[in-house]
């Protein structure tokens, strides 16, 4: 490949301007070259401050664009399937945030037309590439805490999305949890078989009316035999909580949180430091950055990306089966998940 | 009450000789004046060491003494009903290692001889005297956390026991989760009303053999609506591990392993600190003198004990259903356990 | 002020390509338009990877460039004064790296030459943005720890420098222990008055060549009636260390060390976590950037800079008190330096 | 020897109590058969409670008692010396409370007495004990932290004695710090050479009033060319602040203070765990008892002390250079203080 890496970016909402700065501001050898977003005054200002040069509010548009090398895809859940499947139709290489769809057949549909069209696709588990869950599985992988018997991970928002955002969003498993979901499977090292979950609204009645919960507890057993703990809350007042701890039999590793300092202060009333990080825009900025230098790499070096759209069917697999878990209490095998799926459409 | 409350102690192992020198060295206001135990050597051995005046092979010879006011029965499990309903039927005051039986029937039999007897009996769920834990409990209570959503035990031996101990321990569950269960109870303060355990052997094969398992993770569901998360395992290597976490509406509580110093060592290395105190007699030893000191307070002024025959019975049947829930790989209602044991003995 | 503000930069070594890096993608409305420096090969290459249009060997031509608004000197520290002298003839708006000068009689001239000329200038004491020093800055001055009594810094390098640095460093105190002294005087918002030194070489022969040292303890004794004390050392094997804390009258406030994550692994010889971030790039990348937003927004708005010309002097004061003081073994007042400067050249 | 180590006490108070508790209690082998103090209820309460059958208002009718195998000397200051003699005449073995007199004369002429009479004599330096500080000594002792460079003791008490107490103390050096100049002497395996102190009143006119000072940081310089820095408050409003640091070319090692649990609470407003274990009683109980402990050993076993009347005698030494600078602003060397006592008692 010779010259810079063009991008067309998909969707100018938080997530999307995320990527767009990263890409501008901190990951040489690309370009932005075009953004798609119905939403045009946003799309507008956000094409203003970073320079990029076309804009669109078709989507397709851009995709008919021959000096687009790759995009970024950005925009709300249900479009993703779309756009992934007129993306690869016109060879674009793929970044696409999770999660890819909230039906799996889809996901799988979309993953096969990626492989047929022959071009990458990453997807955007963004907690992959910080550097905290980074070291947790280099740990692992390492062998420095053994053999894995117990995987716990703590995962807490800071406060409830909107009501919309709540109902467009799949329910707390496919939204929220299938970052868990995917982070146990990387620093596992194995697949889940088992899901069982107890979930319950004890933050918001909103949940409720949208069908969803905010409190969710999930047993994860592995092909490997050990086992995983997953707690999440849609509300930890103070902040957003990022936990992972792995032991095993040679020993256990956990990360503790981000903080924005490192003070300590001392008074008549206690030992107090600071808050974690808000919220993941702050939390997970560097991941979201190393993330995309990474299928930068991939695509230019013409190597696989670091997490496909295997991994986003699986865990959305995990999360599909977690929420039935939690409808019909009882542990449910992801055999029993994958089985209608792929009778039609076989993973490759 | 005039003068010294006078204890015979029941067992001259372990555990009956931290009780003994607790009460000889630490408690004021006690005497031990008689010891029973059938191995004759230790018997000997630690009545010289704390100047304990008389000795016995047979327990109930120790019994009939009317100067013993109170017994500390610290014997094997399959004795403890007997022991207690023996104690009762004197009139002694009965502080009762945990568990009191393995079966739920014998443990509801017993505590209702205590209450026909009308004596006091403490059951030693030390860890409910642990500052760490009363300090977490006093948090909770204050509603610093708010109202509980979550709570997190995590809870690990340095290493297995022998295979003779695993053989005679009842399990796991009613072995070593037993204290978790207590300590789920007294932290949340409301009853658990369902459970599902998910269990394997990863330690040591000496479990199967057994019939038991070595490693654990429960889910517990309160009757107040919130979750419980407990994960079990027979082997840290870095040492005993005994930490809790409860989160809940207004914020979070957890606690830290104790550990023999405070030291930090820094080299090219990394920084390194110390491993958590080793096993239960050097993590719990504040809390075992604080059980029976509590003891000694309830029996000396007439009021009730803090933790008793109830609340054994109650953590009892949560162990039982929790090995339910293992061996069926399914949740189970704490009042399936309660049913058949209900029927011909109820909890007063 | 319209359009951008246009920068040119003296010096292509590390630190400059730092505030280069900085102002080409981080900063919005500022420009990178020219580079002067002596080593044509260094200079062209960063002027290409950062799409620089103009460059010079000699940095007088530079100045000579109308377009360019404000300078940032990165030069070798001999060359600052003239730089300064040059650019404030200029008009430019002037950010300098630290130390100004090592002689006082300088750092006042040049000084004299900025306020003469009417121009801003930000002296590069960048810690005073680290987040973690500004959030102690703002509890001390928040009246959190009371009114302050002692301010301890440690302050240590995770290696020595090459000797032809040392011979050119002017000396521990006014190439490391400035950073130190600057920091003192803004944690303690009260001037130094007296300082006492002891020094040694403990780390490396080749600094007793040089005629400096390598290890510090200083004593301050600050104008409200406080004391400090800073403890330096060219080597510390587990890198940068990093620390500063403020006890008052109220309570106390310490930051710990920053880390490239937040891991803990626990095995069966301790508890490990990772080392500080491992020098002054990778611990104060965020200082850098934010020290030089500050310049920008100063510029640009027109305001004072947080950190002047005459907090170089006074930093600069403070360092050869304290060189003055290791020499001779003997506590030595601040008026005793400041005496011969103000003489020819008072501060304004 | 046979038979138990029959102890007299001089003096009933605060540091008397514990002495006697760790004797009767904690400590097997012994037996407290006296007890001497002028105060005559406090005296007796303190028998009574104890078990002690003889008392006495004048100590030297105990030291008549030819039962009496040792003494441990826990009465005021002032009267050390006189009782180490009238002890050591008597040839009863010596436990005494530091520091062993304010003049350095009267050390010297208390240590050569008990070395002519042939008895032991450990001085109360208690934190030499404290498994913190012993793990830090181990660990340097060890070489983990390679060639010392750097001692750093952070001593701070959480509220100021009384106004009787600080005229009769000998001021902060002799009272206070004495214990960090032992503690430096032992953490770094090196003689003190030179010190040079700054000191003031901060805290409270009180110690103004009585001639002394409130808050000090003292600089060391020890013979083997490192450098150590104490810094000490009368009134830490967090508590009692414990902390050494040793520096060296192969690391640091460091210890936290010790608290009452391990909480950690995290809400709205930040993280929060437990302050310090409040003053001496509490953060050194361990230390009380393993000083005692050792003193039993070395009478029984007729081993040396771990910590003598030598190192009573040179902690002394170097409150008096602290207080000799403080007063005159200088660096005063140890010789200049041990001339004038070395002419006429020079140190075995």
């Amino acid at each position: 490949m010779t010259g810079k890496l063009r991008f067309g970016v998909l969707g100018a909402g938080r997530i999307g301007k995320i990527h767009i700065e990263n890409l501008v501001n901190r990951i040489p050898g690309v370009q932005v070259v075009a953004l798609a977003d119905v939403a045009a005054q946003e799309r507008e200002a956000v094409a203003a401050r970073f320079g990029i040069g076309k804009t669109f509010a078709d989507y397709r548009e851009m995709l008919a664009l021959p000096e687009v090398d790759a995009v970024a895809i950005c925009g709300p859940t249900n479009l993703h399937y779309q756009m992934i499947v007129d993306a690869a139709a016109r060879g674009k290489q793929i970044f696409c945030e999770k999660p890819i769809d909230l039906s799996l057949e889809k996901v799988q549909a979309a993953n096969q037309e990626v492989a047929r069209r022959g071009v990458r696709m990453l997807v955007g588990f963004n907690r992959r590439f910080d550097p905290n869950f980074l070291k947790v599985r280099e740990i692992v992988a390492g062998g420095k805490v053994g053999k894995p018997h117990f995987l716990r991970i703590t995962s807490r928002d800071p406060a409830p999305p909107p009501e919309a955002y709540i109902r467009a969003s799949g329910g707390i498993f496919l939204d929220m949890t299938i970052h868990d979901f995917d982070m146990a499977r990387y620093l596992m090292g194995s697949e889940v078989s088992e899901v069982y979950t107890r979930a319950a609204v004890l933050v918001d009645p909103v949940f409720e009316k949208a069908g969803d919960w905010d409190t969710a507890v999930v047993t994860l057993t592995f092909e490997n035999g050990a086992f995983g703990s997953i707690d999440n809350s849609r509300k930890a007042v103070y902040g957003y909580d990022q936990r992972v701890e792995m032991f095993g039999s040679g020993g256990m590793v956990t990360v503790a949180n981000n903080t924005p300092d490192a003070h300590i202060l001392a008074d008549h009333a206690g030992i107090h430091t600071a808050l974690p990080l808000n919220f993941f825009l702050e939390r997970y900025a560097e991941s979201y950055l190393r993330e995309m230098r990474a299928f930068v790499d991939a695509v230019v070096d013409g190597t696989p990306v670091p997490v496909g759209g295997e991994d986003g069917f699986k865990a959305a697999a995990i999360a599909l089966a977690a929420a039935r878990s939690a409808r019909e209490n009882r542990p449910v095998k992801l055999s029993e998940i994958h089985q209608g799926v792929a009778a039609e459409c076989p993973v490759s």
